[in-house]
């Protein structure tokens, strides 16, 4: 029996532009090796930088590349975090694990976790924390598009609240956004560093899910004041990003690649997305389960039926050839107990009804 | 006037081998792209550890790839000295000052100067350290081959005797070997890391000073019980390294092109060396001044004339178009006010005597 993994959160391989990264790594290296091949900055491969620049109306000064975003992440907990202790910043509840565990692993720092619900992080739960004592809190990171884990996306109307919450407040948000233009459907809508203007939101994305995760190209875009900052962590850390993905993505985008291989992953993952919610529809229809309806990205949250227990569930499920990550790995307080993120992005389109309706067999008895 | 540096420590342009990068980088991605420009280990991509495990006689799961070597530096310094404050390390003095950076200003952690002379490490001056409470040092740091910055080379009988003092006190060496294989004349030294055994040594280098140190590939070799925590941390940085510039490298080894491409580049640095000593006899023999006589890698140390401000020196250097770093960069603490570090690497071969030759006119006026 095939194993069929809703747990992994990575691009099917037949989104990767294969052929054409080929090409574009060796035009790149031919176009521009004595530079892509010695050091460079801390802010990584300028004409990269420029194009992102242009993409996002700001100068390519503020633009800092990364081997890939969670090490942007890294970076600003370092500037936020290290050397002093009892740091705190404001998170989704649920939200992807990885940065929590650096921010308490490598810094000590701690978690504060606000609700979301259909419509995203409740701006009423940021207030109330910020009231708490929260101008202690560094910055706060918020995935408003297709969030991982939960697959929801933020309302224009709580876009505007965060930012003027943040405004106020002088709050730093960082705004990681690494699905956005993973859309299936729906209108996309401006994000909180358009809504700000740049002063108080870093504006966080990657190439990982629009072209190849493998080549580890994240970028921030700072407000003027954390570049110079940022600049000295990431040349301390690396002296500057591997340039060879970054160059290679620099021919990729001249090519006029980008467009068509966004819309041609998009095709790939909406299928995706559609036949899990039908098999979904299917199998979990009057059980009491309920689920997320995202728009875009990679992931669904599924609520099952009161009373299961999901890491109970994992075992059989793994046992019977199907993997999910339990919800409970996504919540810094031990929540999420009935609850599961699947990922749609992996998985070979034939095999999501089979694997849900797998699934769905199992879940009476994981009480 | 063409501005001349011997402080830039990076390797000439035509030391790069950029026609057959070009052809690597592309054939790495035909042959194994949808594992390439997808996630992988923290540990980095398993062909390349393969062949680094094959030349070190260790099993491949003891390798990490990092983006450049200085990363693994900073994962090292992330186990040892995060939320620990108080922390030490032993350092030679003088020594590449990134890591002290990183030490300081990420972890609040304190370099412990040892001094160097002309057969490096003074394992006399390690083994005070250690009486005086040194048990406390998180590892001793050391580049045994052609330093950086002193371009000195640790002897045999003192790799002994530092290997003898690390088991003895079960105190962890990293061995930062980057500049190693690129060695001029002179027969090699066995590592720390073969004297040892790899129980009580990492051993580090990079592709950087072999190959090109755009690609960021630096490697360590771990004993087996710091692998799991390294993969970790790097794990939690960066998911897994750039994939991409690791495949590019299994590429150029497979074709047999890391050995002649080793020796080409030897060759033109080493003539750079021989021009930069002629130089140095020519222009400040006689005037006080000593210097060092490294049989490889990139740089030269130069004591000018006792009373000389190398700072002072370097402004006016610099107005007449000629660079270097100045000695007290390297030192924790203040010292080596009249020494310089000379890079030979980068400097045009034919401007090296001129360049020699306007330090020796500027250093009598430079007290």
């Amino acid at each position: 029996m095939a194993q069929i993994s809703f747990a992994r959160g990575v691009p099917a391989p037949e989104c990767l532009p294969v052929e054409l990264l080929a090409e574009c790594a060796k035009s790149a290296i031919e176009r521009d090796g004595k530079t892509v091949l010695s050091y460079g900055t801390g802010l990584g491969y300028a004409p990269l930088r420029e194009w992102i620049g242009a993409r996002h109306g700001v100068d390519p000064g503020r633009i800092l590349l990364t081997n890939g975003s969670l090490q942007g992440f890294v970076y600003l907990a370092q500037h936020f975090f290290a050397l002093k202790p009892g740091g705190r910043a404001f998170v989704e509840a649920p939200t992807y694990d990885r940065p929590l565990l650096v921010m308490r692993d490598f810094f000590g720092a701690e978690p504060v976790g606000l609700d979301l619900d259909d419509d995203g992080l409740d701006p009423d739960a940021l207030e109330h924390a910020l009231a708490d004592g929260g101008q202690r809190a560094g910055f706060l990171w918020t995935i408003p598009n297709f969030q991982n884990p939960s697959g929801r996306t933020l309302s224009l109307e709580r876009r505007k609240r965060i930012v003027e919450l943040a405004q106020a407040n002088d709050l730093l948000v960082l705004e990681d956004d690494p699905y956005g233009l993973v859309r299936y459907d729906g209108d996309a809508l401006p994000s909180l560093f358009e809504l700000d203007g740049g002063d108080h939101v870093i504006y966080s994305s990657s190439f990982s899910k629009t072209v190849a995760p493998g080549l580890r190209v994240g970028y921030f875009v700072l407000p003027q004041a954390l570049v110079k900052p940022l600049e000295a962590i990431a040349n301390s850390t690396t002296i500057s990003p591997s340039l060879l993905p970054e160059a290679t993505l620099v021919e990729f985008v001249r090519g006029g690649h980008f467009e068509p291989n966004l819309e041609r992953v998009c095709g790939l993952l909406k299928a995706r997305r559609d036949a899990m919610l039908d098999a979904l529809d299917e199998h979990f229809g009057g059980t009491g389960a309920t689920w997320s309806h995202p728009e875009g990205g990679y992931f669904l949250w599924l609520d099952f039926p009161e009373g299961t227990d999901a890491g109970a569930l994992l075992a059989q499920a793994t046992e019977a050839g199907v993997t999910f990550v339990k919800g409970a790995d996504f919540y810094a307080d031990g929540r999420g107990r009935s609850s599961a993120r699947l990922a749609f992005s992996f998985v070979d389109l034939d095999q999501i009804d089979d694997g849900v309706a797998r699934l769905a067999s199992l879940v009476g008895a994981a009480v």
